[in-house]
């Protein structure tokens, strides 16, 4: 699937016209598949790997793009709808495959399959089916880019990033989850909404487990550098706890309004995933809340769990992460988190 | 819907803290909205019109974005979930609303919106039920943006544009309809794909009517300057006809192979009309072919039509159509087109 | 100058091609002057000038670029360079002229034309040289672009923002001056090389008056949204008060240090005053600091004096100072420049 | 000089704080530096240089740059005047140094470095004096980064890029010299300016001999893919020749210009090898008009000669010649520049 069938059945004229239009000179390396470029593929081609896909596109952040999806017509459409924009974006070779070989040598491997919840289905039989959906995609991957990083997108992205670690037998530094970056971000953007702030000068961390027992870091709260917390002390002014709980409440129920309203979410969490792509890729050093392993931090010693936490990303992958301090209260609630995802993955028995 | 009523709820305390937070300075001018900055309207959120939203958010052509749509709550998702990632993309203020009153003050109204065709539906039937919806679309835009550009991609694309025009009241320079923008572009990207060269070092165009009876200029079609046809016969290569041919059918063929394989096509309508919003808001002037008034053109004398010619967009809409050579028998079919055309547009009662 | 002699001196036959190669379509707009687009001027094309230039170029922010100095010559050199390279940029209508004229209908216009000190000369005598060069400025640009912002550079930049703002009878929102924005940038960059993250997630600001009395504010400082000084504390970490010291210090004699090894400073200044100008007129509302109107803020009610503070920036200008809390060792040290400038001002008989 | 001595003169405080900030997770790769990531080196930090790695960092084209000179206070100064842009700019490792090993590991190798022509001295005699002066840059750069490409913008850039090429012992594909692809770019500008169209729009080649010599291609000129002389034709248009050929003197003649007018050139130059390196290192697969190995081309085949041919760049470096029909007098002019060139490189005793 790699060339367009249509290109490719336009005769062989073709390929005497591109022999013909071009020369090569004299003295020159041999060809060679080994010059350095940045590939990345994209697991799953539904609205959310699609948004991933189409925003690293128009951003430019790959030299290849790879789709792999188990749909082979939804697949093709894709790529093809993506290549017809050619004209518009620098050249960025994309290619789509329900093999994985289209995948081989990736910088970047980004996860966005996931089954989806049957009626009456419980959520760990769906985790259970979902742990079956990745033993035949995380060792196929692991096996054509060995030295890529691996991207988590799919939901619950805790447990399934640990997942993604044990089936690839990646160091933990290249396994990370997308975990609470967008959560993060919806924070970012309803304190600065408030305040008719940019949103890139609000700085807020929401960690912990992604979903509805997320921890926001209200101590982390800063806009243009000033944080808000002691600002409020100092200025006196008596802003309810109450007003604060609601802007976290705000975002952990913003997720289910898009989707109750549109009937998914795709644009924020491309934005959010093309994000880390930039920063892990092009060696940025940023700070991101993303589901790492989390042992060893905060007193979480009960055994191999991923969570987010604010962690440093490079070309590396995970660099380091974030020592801050935290509430008594908010390790109390990190580490509730971490046992509730030990329990569900003690059922998996992997 | 323009403020986020997540945010707007979060109690007084949030009024407080932006009061506190910033205090004014002194002797400032009076508060005051003349301040140029630049605003786009899309009207339709369906695919191709998010597809689009979304792409010139990323590529942030505008300082502010609204979205209307008659489907309040598809409306609202897919603007939240623009919103939520702020803390990605530079600051754009996206509102949206049912109401045409938030597309005041608009620099570029893009209109995507359209009805599908019913099962045994004629297309008259349903170009007519196109215009009764554009008589309810475009009066409203040209009320609350008198000095807006309108861009028209729904389709029947020329006719549509020609009845955007008629229902405006604009001049002729200030409506547009995306035509064969799009067509081009697939154009380039195969012969790019079949050199393996960089699409936008191909120039290639469509013109004519959007859709089977387009029209390829084989004349303009050069390859990093170089003119492939003169190329071929100085080469005395005998590229058969059949084969170019082949090329301009796949092109034609590619938007109906997309439709099969994916059920619609969004990312390259969506990069084609940021690509357009660009030469037309940042005054690029440069030439793309797009549907304008085309009489008086190769001898297009028979009534008022719009069709794409390779025309130069800038701040002021279309600045002028390219006198281009073509051969009889192109001038020929781009007749042909004018007629049937305006033959359809006798039956609308316009 | 606007157009280039080389390009009008090719003949009569220019004028014939572009006749022949464009022809209006019908119905079209009167041609008009009154389209929206971006301009921005830059008074004095010397090494800070022109890095100002051409940065605005690259990072296309202006639909239209005028540049203006005494010299002729180099003007003319320069713009011609800048010109060359438009094939690799997108479109900036680019001109130059000795002739106020040029800058009409800006929306922004960059000062950074100034006389040198010569040897022996006292610094009053210089600034009084400079005052009568701005006299000659800043009237030309208020009358020609009598609702742009003006945006000061040249040195000292508190007292000639002061001094611009006078002369030009612009509400002080409009008057702004470059400040300690790009000392804080060096202060961010040294914390940042310190800790081998990226200085785009440290904030830390630098206020006050721009050179040896600038006022670093500690408490300001956070690396991805932790401040600094709470995490020492909770850590427990013995960090030397002199430590930070050094590193205020080093940003106070870095620009001294670029001087006396290239003989100029250029880069930075170019990138950070763009910065600002993407800010202004893209409306970001992000905050920076800059020299503002400081009367009223911290106790500063001696007279009218600008000085940096941290400011949120937008298409109106200055839209607010951020109201922090200093140390009463800050606000001392904020009071003590405000005099000192006043003092200057005193001496100036505006 | 990779560490700013301002930074870690800052005391033992610095690295405490650097290892408190950040905590390791567990089970991470062991610390590597075979990650890919792109570096750039930039031999010789006078204004053409300064205006290539400035320009290069801006358009964010390198996660590493890498400067060299002799002077080391310049090198330094121009070094820490980009470093202390960090916060506007993505994070991009910026090292500097007077030995060669800072260059370790390059992807492109840009030589900007020269010397300069004494009053009286022959042209032979200054190119000799550049030769010995490239034996001591090609050999330490061509150590150190064995796999990288070779662009030289030093002139005159044919005999120094296949001085270049002997000097390295690469495979002639990786050694390329800047040519006429500036000279092809201030035509495309004249002609866009003389036509008010984008430059982007116009295609235009000057190939050959960088300098007095360099030949027009008169039929690769098209405007937006129409043909011109064709055009011309069509249209009988009597449009003298004169004036085409006034357009490529004025080509000739702007660089002269510049220098007279403002002492040197340097932003075009600039935004042009920025241009080849992003074709380059992102294999954009772009033609431009570049300096490379002309022997077997249009009948050159009295020796190895490089002058300037329509070349299709990418991560390979030059991929192939486009095979473009010359009238007789173009071949003809092209062979004289040859045989020219071979005279000089018979002189050097290479």
């Amino acid at each position: 699937m790699q060339k367009s069938p249509s290109a490719s059945s336009l005769g062989p004229g073709g390929l005497d016209l591109a022999q013909a239009f071009f020369k090569p000179i004299l003295n020159t390396d041999p060809p060679s598949s080994t010059k350095r470029h940045t590939k990345i593929s994209v697991i799953g081609v539904g609205n959310v790997g699609m948004a991933i896909a189409q925003t690293i596109l128009t951003q430019d952040l790959a030299d290849e793009l790879a789709l792999v999806d188990a749909k082979s017509d939804k697949l093709r459409g894709e790529m093809l709808d993506l290549q017809h924009a050619a004209a518009f974006l620098p050249r960025t070779k994309i290619n789509a495959s329900v093999d994985y070989s289209v995948t081989a040598g990736s910088d970047l491997c980004i996860v966005t399959a996931g089954a989806r919840q049957n009626p009456g289905e419980s959520r760990l039989n769906l985790l259970q089916r979902n742990v079956a959906l990745f033993s035949n995609i995380i060792p196929p991957l692991a096996k054509y880019s060995p030295d890529s990083i691996l991207l988590i997108v799919s939901n619950p992205v805790d447990v399934l990033t640990y997942v993604s670690w044990k089936l690839s037998g990646f160091p933990s530094n290249r396994v990370i989850g997308s975990g609470t970056n967008l959560d993060s971000s919806r924070f970012r953007f309803l304190i600065a909404d408030h305040l008719d702030v940019n949103a890139q000068d609000v700085q807020a961390f929401i960690v912990g487990e992604h979903g509805d027992s997320s921890v926001a870091l209200w101590s982390s709260i800063s806009i243009g550098g000033v944080p808000v917390l002691s600002f409020l002390k100092n200025q006196q002014i008596a802003y309810e706890k109450q007003t604060l709980e609601n802007i976290h409440k705000a975002v952990v129920e913003s997720a289910y309004e898009v989707i109750s309203l549109k009937g998914y979410t795709s644009w924020a969490i491309g934005y959010s995933v093309a994000n880390l792509a930039r920063s892990l890729l092009r060696d940025q050093r940023k700070i991101h809340p993303v589901s790492v392993l989390a042992k060893g931090f905060y007193g979480i010693d009960g055994g191999e769990v991923f969570l987010s936490l604010p962690a440093q990303l490079g070309r590396g992958g995970v660099l380091g992460v974030t020592n801050i301090h935290l509430t008594d209260e908010e390790v109390q609630r990190l580490r509730k988190s971490a046992e509730t995802i030990l329990e569900v993955q003690s059922q998996l028995g992997l």
